[in-house]
């Protein structure tokens, strides 16, 4: 499902950048980290950021950007625009970049899901070469004020290119995410919405239901006696729910039917707690699937 | 729901052991961590450890126990019994102290569910005072091997008496369980059940279910993308099975009602996915519970 990685050594500082003016439409923790890799790995790049004004000033204290503005104008003259705010949003702005941006010029997103986002740039002018992209990378807490330049190093960056005449586009962005630290990789939109579906969204919409579901059971009371065991399984639920209603809303079929086959597999060990031929199953697949994972050193009994 | 807390010293070592003869029955991740704790508190008391010979051995070698031997008879002596097998070993043990220990004894155990066992110890002989009891304390493998002393340090220790006369028996065990660094507080069995039903048994099936869910659809090749928001949140997804199939034939009614709790949510979510109202309501209720739980000094935002 991939095209063979292409191996890019990552920039070094100093190098002639691959893009020479780098529009970021959103500084959270995604477009600030971006930026402020950017800036460290090609510091004769221009930087440009667009934001709110009150982010644009936790950005310009960070040093995460050269150039600032509350107003689409400021990237009239970018050759990369990158769009970092939620999924819909960056779905609207694709609509508005005809009339801000009077050149040519090459213009990805970073939302977790691609069909969406890569249907509406059909309607790009020919001007704009538009290429969905998604770096699967996070970190501790979101926005501007955690923002890192090594928040990439490592992590896969899934491009889904569509249409002829994009494969110099591609290049270009291998070789800037690359840069940046990322590992880049190709994917069709549907393989990676489906692939994200079950391997981010399903994760997220369940650890959210569980944290839920015991803290409404147990109370404050009762959560005070929980360990690390809990602690570490609901470490995302205190995601921000408008980020998740735009991915759930952009990729419903696929989620729909990952939640599907979880709550399957929730009724089987349902019917089967006193007999425990549903929960033997389940776990020894689960163990299974857990040591194929990457980050595995680690694995743990949970026995409290 | 809890007796106030007693405040007692945590143990120095050398100072007069609560009891001088402490057999336990099982020498895993708890008994071994038990018996290691003891040794370090009250040097002067005998620990006596029954397991499986190789067990045994890997126990002599971490200086966990003081005598070893594979068959109950070592503990008839014993002032107190800790019972830390799996859950239903732990209640077939009960019916062997009779044949063994012909002196007093109080007895205890550290299982995850409670009623079974209290259940099954109201048919000891009077000589023996028996104290449920559970530790919440885990760690990242199971196992002797893995086995330390502060284990329990800061932990809850939950204790389910039941019936009259058994006071002088709690305040003995809340020295005990304090002298290992553990804070213990009551509970009644069905109490606990129903919280840790939800605290830490609905949260290991669902994690496995998922764990196994996500890998099947995944793959090997799609699981070497994910990042630590999925690694986290399955930490738990290697538990054995055994362990959790005697969790769930003990807990069956308590684990039900979670499960149906917590298929309701899901399938809420799944019903509203493009509309999203399901998603704004879960995880605004999922972030405050999330934000009162101990140990969430990094809230995350798992955007990735």
């Amino acid at each position: 499902m991939a095209k063979a990685l292409t191996v890019v050594q990552p920039g070094s500082p100093g190098q002639t950048p691959v893009f020479g003016k780098i529009g970021i439409v959103g500084l959270g923790l995604v477009g600030g980290s971006l930026a402020l890799a950017a800036r460290e790995v090609w510091p004769s790049a221009l930087v440009i950021g667009v934001d709110d004004k009150d982010v644009l000033e936790r950005a310009m204290v960070q040093h995460a950007i050269d150039v600032a503005a509350d107003d689409l104008v400021v990237i009239s003259e970018a050759d990369l625009i990158v769009l970092a705010a939620p999924v819909e949003e960056n779905i609207s702005l694709l609509s508005r970049l005809d009339g801000f941006v009077p050149g040519h010029a090459v213009v990805t997103d970073v939302g977790s899901t691609k069909r969406a986002i890569v249907a509406a740039a059909r309607t790009l002018p020919p001007r704009f070469t538009f290429v969905g992209g998604h770096p699967l990378a996070g970190a501790a807490r979101g926005g501007i004020d955690y923002a890192r330049a090594d928040l990439f190093k490592g992590r896969p960056w899934i491009l889904t290119p569509e249409g002829e005449g994009v494969g110099q586009t591609v290049d270009r962005l291998f070789a800037f995410v690359s840069g940046l630290g990322a590992t880049p990789r190709t994917m069709a939109p549907e393989v990676h919405d489906r692939l994200l579906a079950f391997l981010s969204h399903l994760p997220q919409l369940t650890v959210s239901a569980l944290m839920r579901t015991v803290g409404e059971a147990a109370g404050s009371e009762g959560l005070s006696l929980a360990g690390r065991g809990l602690a570490d399984t609901t470490r995302l639920a205190s995601s921000p729910a408008r980020i998740w209603r735009e991915v759930c809303a952009t990729n419903a079929d696929h989620i729909g039917q990952a939640l599907d086959r979880l709550i399957e597999d929730l009724q089987a060990l349902r019917a089967d707690l006193t007999k425990g031929d549903a929960v033997e199953r389940i776990f020894a697949a689960a163990a299974e699937w857990k040591s194929r994972m990457p980050g595995d050193r680690q694995p743990k009994d949970g026995h409290s």
